[in-house]
């Protein structure tokens, strides 16, 4: 799965069997999202959105699908993965990927369909793009702490010898 | 824990509490990040980072603690929370927020701290400003189905009248 020359012949299939797993899952119990990671070695890994199922907001078919490579891999770094999801990935997703150092991405719907569809994907990105009207939704402020004690994790991080940096 | 009239009294305190356990996640074996989720009705849940110890790259502080806060309340809406972490979320964990409905956030160090200790948080804010050179670390391409496919999740959803909406 080359990740420097754009879509191998393979990813449109790959990126079907996403959307085919959204598809079934939107009609069982859970939202209308698949994601497929295939890892640097050929592994391939699914994910479908468990959000109400599971009861956990952080879980997009994205992240579950990360989530599986890396423990199928042993590893939390995905170096050389390629992600497929039916749904162009949230803010959520896309940073999940960032973290998991996924080198590449490829969707078939965007957060403009998500949209229609009743879902705010569109609108989070509009978030980080900071229009104010959409940061009212979440307002996010730093409180000083006496004697610089915001740093005193780092400190303790940069102490640790048997730290384990990713 | 009013979400409308700035930080309360007690504010202060659950911050200092999420960097208290942030400090000493770091002096064992996870990153030297900490999270406090206070729900509606004032029950208390933490997180400290997990992504080395539990191979999970998702496994941050607020990701957690909002994990927990749902599991708790037997919910995936946390309307009515405040989130205190004891570094700015990054863009996955301000997602999560987002997605778990949570009401307000505040924060100990920012992302230039994290950068300062070699986290990749303020790298991924600019991710999502669109930098050219930052975009490159991962490259997101839509690719065409056959006969609009990439709408049949949607389409699947829209007819699935058991479905719970999120």
């Amino acid at each position: 799965m080359s990740s420097s020359t754009g879509p191998s012949p393979q990813a449109a299939d790959l990126l079907a069997r996403a959307v085919d797993i959204a598809t079934a899952n939107a009609g069982e119990s859970g939202g209308p999202f698949g994601a497929v990671v295939v890892t640097r070695d050929g592994q391939v890994f699914e994910g479908v959105n468990r959000v109400t199922a599971d009861l956990d907001p952080s879980a997009h078919a994205e992240v579950v699908a990360i989530r599986r490579a890396c423990q199928g891999l042993g590893t939390f770094d995905l170096s050389g993965a390629t992600l497929y999801a039916s749904c162009e990935p949230c803010p959520m997703c896309l940073s999940t990927a960032l973290w998991a150092r996924i080198d590449r991405v490829y969707f078939a719907a965007d957060r403009d369909d998500a949209a229609a569809a009743g879902f705010d994907d569109a609108r989070f990105y509009r978030y980080f793009d900071g229009m104010p009207e959409d940061r009212a939704i979440l307002p996010v402020e730093r409180i000083g702490l006496p004697d610089d004690g915001h740093t005193a994790p780092f400190v303790a991080w940069g102490r640790n010898d048997r730290r384990i940096e990713y």
